[in-house]
């Protein structure tokens, strides 16, 4: 057909090649979802509206929508979970879409996944009160827009990685998330990883391939 | 002759015009600074080289010169100081230049200027342990380059007037001050006033208009 | 819940948190409101459509909507007004709903607001025909978008301080507000403060703050 | 040899072909204003760093430098003066250069050619003390840097073609001249031709097709 | 109201204030088109939607619409015919919107317009074939979008005042009429004038200026 | 009419002028198709929306849809199929819109054409596990978005000639096809020869081109 | 002094503070790399130019000079190394500057580091021959400039995590290492994470806190 | 050592491994230099500077230099020449540089090459001349600076393969060469491949793959 999945990614990579609706047609979608089901691993795919979701219900009805996070997953292999666990910290409200992105992923890959939300730097009292929330994870991710300034204060505080997601969230000058984006990637806490703008899902894939080292 | 020099200023800004040493040539430095110091005012320049500074000296031999701020001085009028007073917060050694350009301006504008240098988000402390500086200021500026977090940080802690001054510190993408400008742009802290890239000068301006308010 | 509402802020910064509506779902929105509205200090959100509107009214019915603001208020504590004055000037009638989101912004937090809209540069009489109102207040913002001269020449006039805020107003390579913005930031008038394109909220913020300067 | 001189130019557009120095070897400008010179007609040459200047005058001793607009002129033909005048006008010392090249290209294209140097709109008196200036121009040509506003304030109070340069001058969000450029190209004040930032010479080049016309 | 109208612009400018309808809600537009109107001027109002013309011919039932141009036009006053002409060039069928306001534009303000269309150096000789044309006429504006390399050309065939506004035309890299915007700054052919990014208005109005000169 | 068409184009360039649906009107779309139809030649349109492709199956019943692809193509000629094959290489199932857009062009005009679809380097097995197909090809296109890696990889595997398509597939830092482009041009695999953003077509017209070289 | 060293660092983030160079001047990096040494810890510098070598050669004897890397060491404390290895790839010779960067700052670190240098895209079978080497790593930096592929091909090929340093090595299109930049954070493979332009420092120091997790 | 030739490239690719001097070291030059020297193949070197000639003259005295193009050469093995030639255009003097990279790289790997230079579209009739030689030729270089418009000039002209080079020259709005690469990637004349800014060595390697087809 029109796709070659790479069946072989599970093996090589730890986890299924996982499904990014945007771009393509709903009936690609089903159809790439439908032959993944049927390797009987646990699927995922982001980006999926919700005319996408109710396509694929109807011919994988065990399927389950996040509707903020915007993913879907289909879960028929039993997740052995991790012992170290993520923390998802953002900025602000906002910013909810893409910490639901990488909440999920991180949870069907087999992490223990906590959250700090709504902590950014206007009233930073909110981060250092929740200072042990920090210190018990073992990979943080943070998600911010605007200026995305958390990801420095968080990077300062830790002596663990730090996963930076930039959200596309705020106006004019922050440019869809650019400059959220070189904030984190000019960080003056050093030890900070950058993804792309409002890449929940990768930010959660790194993280999963660190929390999983031995 | 080639400069129409802005003799006008002083009555209506407040400060005769200041000359920007940039651009011009030593000899045109020259001459508008003598002319300016015939006035009996008080004389600033911004941007000088050592040269520049050497050139001066020989027509104006009282003339002062801050080898980091790289400003030239001549005071020939007594400063009445302010009463309310400016402080100027950076993130590191490397933003000292920007930092003192802006001291020198507030200072010979006649206000009361106090200093907190090296006190970047990197560790957030040296900054909380200091909030007592913050709060007795009227004005604050804060200068900081790399990501420029500082002043989401200072604009989230205080409710005085913060304005903030991207430095061209950084390298990659930091693209010469750019992403500390937006950063600062798009601080999730209300109420950041913000002046172009290393321009020192003009965040003191600002807060000296600020600051002699009644 | 989702959000970690900034309770301390008035305390800190003299106001309470505002609710920045663009990016949040109706739904989060409300429920935001309702809670900040339970403190019985005064609320204000920005950038709420009508449909925002509708809904808050259902569960707030003393909300005031500015249309073209994009505002809500709700006023359940008496304002006391600052003695000085807020001046919000335009360049044109294009540049009203950000001049709007300035104007109920300073308004809600106790301040004396004017207006001068309509006096770009491309008839500079009708500024200068109104010297007067630019004399007689205390801080000055400037609303201007296309390339945003305006800021440049108001600060020129007076030796208060100057908040500009360049508006997306234009087309081509206004590229969204970024001509007007680096206009803003490269004035050749020296003091002017600038926020990021759009943001009437934080002009009036930053107006405030220094207009309740003691 | 490796030039392909457009002798054919003069007939075409009125003036021989005209040398930009920058980006050739002193040896190839040599050759070439050689030939030029060859044919009788007047020769310009512009961005001529010194050392081109000393080897060009070796070969053609009754060449003239412009040590400020960095020009080379052999004039050998009479000059017919235009009627109508040309008007160049600046906004600061830092544009001369650009000023310059624009006057000695009119100036050998047959113009009369005036100078308003030092008038912007910082201190806006020293441009509208000017006005009788501005209208007994035919075309005017208007050099600024920074945030260029004053393009708009000239082009908002005559009715003539009003041509402009954005030039180099000024740092950071200035971006080399990026945001003169942009504040030219958004000019509320319509009827503002831009040309390249720094050009001068093409500033001149086309006020001179205008002032031509009959 | 909320608009200043400048209605000194017909002595200063030569030509009432024209209504930019982009930015505007359709109620300002029809308060602004009615209060033009009441003056007895010939009235022009650029890039009016369908919607805003319905609207319009409410209250003024003469108004005239390009639906190509999106112009409207209130001609109640006789036009004096100028007697050079303007020559409006495009590069293809998709520049014929710009293209069409330069032209409305032109006309309204007295001046004989002809049009030379679809002649792009995709196929030069539709380009050469009309040398004529070109030279006849006394200003030529040139409308191109994707890489804008007609301004060049046409620059290089003659000696009249050449003004290039850049279309929106193209898609990828030519990032809205960023691309021919460029081409046209930096064209090899001197003395080429240009405009905002879609703006026949603009370059219609300098065309005007440059037509009326005597 | 509006249209000046290059009738010329078939003899100068081996094919007619194509026609790019997007930014025309439906109604000059269909004058244009049937103008070009009534030559006798094979007529090609891209970027046709599934409107356009109605309104010209109104007039021309034979016209032909490619509903990926967006090409419209009326097939009155015999094509005369060249020996050598070009084949189109692509990193994913959303690169298929651009990919058919070459594959059309190409086969109309009278190439041998091959596809090697959802190939990148996420699972670079998948292209080397074809190395044949590679070899076998005489010229390859390959469309990629998001990173654009696949085009260096698939450069430094063979010596035939390349030519990349960056597709506007990704999103954040992607900026719309940008990275992908800059990818492309920056390509450590020499001889990699670049077109437009999305420009399916162009990589086709080149790749026929070089196809029909003797 | 001028600076607040952050003696805390190492408590907080298990290294003490590291000095970058750049920007400070030879007089400053002397005196904190004086006050770093006083504590008995080991020392890092980065970007250090062969004159601030001599300099703190000077007072600080022991000093040891990576002249590739730039780096200043000193090693007063036994290093205890990880059991984990961390691999630098990189594209080419002109990477090894950054690369070396990295190397250093991860062995004083207390890292076993290995090195795959010179091992593009544009011959891939480099990078294949050596899959071992790839395999047996915990944690993998990449380092490329150009249009910086490698990290997507490395990151298409293992399960650890990979953390991508773009270069600028490169010229034209490249902007400094922009094109690498975006090439990375817009990677096809997931979970790859990106830090600066030129950032070895800051690559391996996500690496050691990546390494060092238990 | 630190570099891992691509020894096997000859092979895959028709011809060895080039040396980009540029970001290396002077001693890291002569060693790959003399390595490749050993193979007895041909060897080409690009981006050399003088001081770089010298070095490896010490050590290899056959070498060759083309100063302007900036190539060093060692042709130890027979060229067999292609039949077909290669046609290198460029616009303007300033140009050469560039287009002798091109050159030589063309002619060392085989190809017949032709100049056709200083024929930009400013005097368009210089190229319109020189048909023939167009015709002529089996691939054409285009090599333009500042606005480029070259390329598409030429590509609408005939049916070969159009290869585009834009180089930096130009000042101001050319932005280092960007201004001509949009242009380029733009080309309305459909059918250009675009290589990177001042890539005169890329343009020359697709010429001579494309060239060598059967
Ligand atoms: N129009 C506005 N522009 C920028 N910031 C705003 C605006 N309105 C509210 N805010 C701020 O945005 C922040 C909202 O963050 P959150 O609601 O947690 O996403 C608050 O700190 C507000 O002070
Ligand atoms: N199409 C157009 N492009 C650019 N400016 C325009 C256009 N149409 C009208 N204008 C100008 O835009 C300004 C409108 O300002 P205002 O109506 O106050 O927002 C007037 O000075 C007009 O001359
Ligand atoms: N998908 C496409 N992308 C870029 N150019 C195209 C495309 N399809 C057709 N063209 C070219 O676009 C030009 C259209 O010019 P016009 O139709 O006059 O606006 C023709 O020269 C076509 O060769
Ligand atoms: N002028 C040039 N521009 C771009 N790439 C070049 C140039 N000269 C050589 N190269 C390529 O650059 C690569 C050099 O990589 P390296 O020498 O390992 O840094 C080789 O693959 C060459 O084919
Ligand atoms: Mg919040
Ligand atoms: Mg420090
Ligand atoms: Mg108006
Ligand atoms: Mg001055
Ligand atoms: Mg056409
Ligand atoms: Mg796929
Ligand atoms: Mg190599
Ligand atoms: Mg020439």
């Amino acid at each position: 057909g029109f796709a070659k999945i790479d069946h072989h990614r599970q093996l090589r990579r730890g986890f299924p090649e996982v499904v990014l609706c945007e771009g393509k047609t709903t009936e690609q979608v089903v159809k790439i979802m439908q032959n993944l089901a049927d390797t009987g691993q646990n699927v995922l795919a982001t980006r999926a509206e919700p005319e996408v979701y109710e396509a694929v219900k109807e011919v994988i009805p065990e399927i389950e929508y996040n509707e903020l996070g915007r993913t879907l997953i289909l879960e028929q292999t039993e997740i052995e979970e991790e012992e170290g666990s993520i923390l998802v910290v953002n900025a602000g409200t906002s910013d909810i879409p893409v910490s639901e992105e990488a909440y999920e992923t991180a949870r069907i890959m087999g992490n223990k996944v906590e959250k700090l939300y709504d902590a950014g730097v206007a009233g930073i009292h909110r981060l250092l009160e929740n200072h042990d929330q920090l210190r018990k994870a073992k990979v943080i991710i943070v998600a911010a827009g605007m200026e995305g300034a958390l990801a420095s204060v968080v990077g300062g505080l830790v002596d663990k990685p730090v996963i930076a997601v930039p959200t596309s969230v705020g106006y004019g000058a922050s440019f869809g998330g650019l400059a959220a984006l070189l904030t984190m990637l000019n960080s003056c806490a050093a030890g900070v990883g950058v993804v792309n703008i409002d890449n929940g899902f990768g930010a959660a894939y790194l993280a999963n391939s660190i929390n999983k080292l031995k």
